[in-house]
């Protein structure tokens, strides 16, 4: 269970969010987390996979910075993982997946979970909006900019990158 | 390339968007969708992907209602591929990773491409708010409700599972 998808080539930030969260098992890894889930254990039980792809996976999203490990036990020592701010963005995205499926797969059939809006009592069902203007995001109301300079991903993976930009 | 994972256990709609989308370049097929990509041959030269794996990706995501099939040339027959409103309903879905992978991957480097909220002439940095309530959606503003009776994916998939719910 290696890489499924080699997206080194692509300059685009979906491609880049893909690469992080893209592997098989890791996004309902993160829907678990959000639901409270931080240990091996629970993670290993409640999706019945493999340990030694789970430990791939809680590596990986521990490389890139979605979790951070944290010890709680010293003897044998044993580690726990919460999801870091980089990983609480991951939210919306597990939202809109969950309506999307909610919706379109299971219809009027009611799946395990859903997210109820405290505020309104309501099943969510999430709607976009600009973050600078506070205005709806509907269709048309939008367009694509692009930029021909932009670096890939695997040349923003090459040491020194970062450094390169100063 | 066959599945990548087997989510049928599940009982959750996150799982079941998965089980659509989450194949390795299905959200990249879908992204070029939104862009304006309709033909075999574009995706195939935008992804450099192998054509058999575009054709069965292209192919069940038609069986799932993502896209559909439209015949743009009768001799020799070719087809070409529109998102239907399911499809559609992706948008905040690539929206969210796009803005995740520039914020948290690319950081202060800009991607390849990006939204533009038309209105405030911004790069979109995409809100969420509830649908019902027009309220935002902040955390701790939101719990999970849970529903143990919910069929799994395998269940859904069954013939005949939704006419036994008349």
């Amino acid at each position: 269970m290696g890489r499924s998808a080699n997206y080194s080539r692509e300059n685009c930030a979906v491609a880049a969010c893909l690469d992080v969260v893209g592997e098989p098992w890791t996004l309902l890894i993160i829907r678990d987390a959000f639901a409270g889930t931080t240990r091996f254990e629970q993670w290993q039980e409640g999706l019945g996979l493999a340990r030694n792809v789970l430990a791939a996976r809680l590596k990986s999203l521990t490389a890139q910075g979605v979790f951070e490990m944290r010890l709680y036990c010293a003897r044998p020592r044993r580690y726990e993982y919460i999801l870091t701010d980089k990983g609480m963005e991951l939210r919306p995205l597990i939202m809109h997946m969950m309506h999307w499926g909610a919706r379109h797969v299971y219809g009027e059939t009611k799946p395990g979970s859903e997210y109820v809006h405290i505020s309104c009592g309501h099943s969510l069902t999430p709607g976009t909006y600009c973050v600078h203007c506070n205005g709806p995001v509907e269709n048309g109301d939008f367009s694509l900019r692009t930029n021909e300079e932009a670096p890939t991903l695997k040349d923003i993976a090459k040491p020194g990158f970062r450094e390169d930009l100063n």
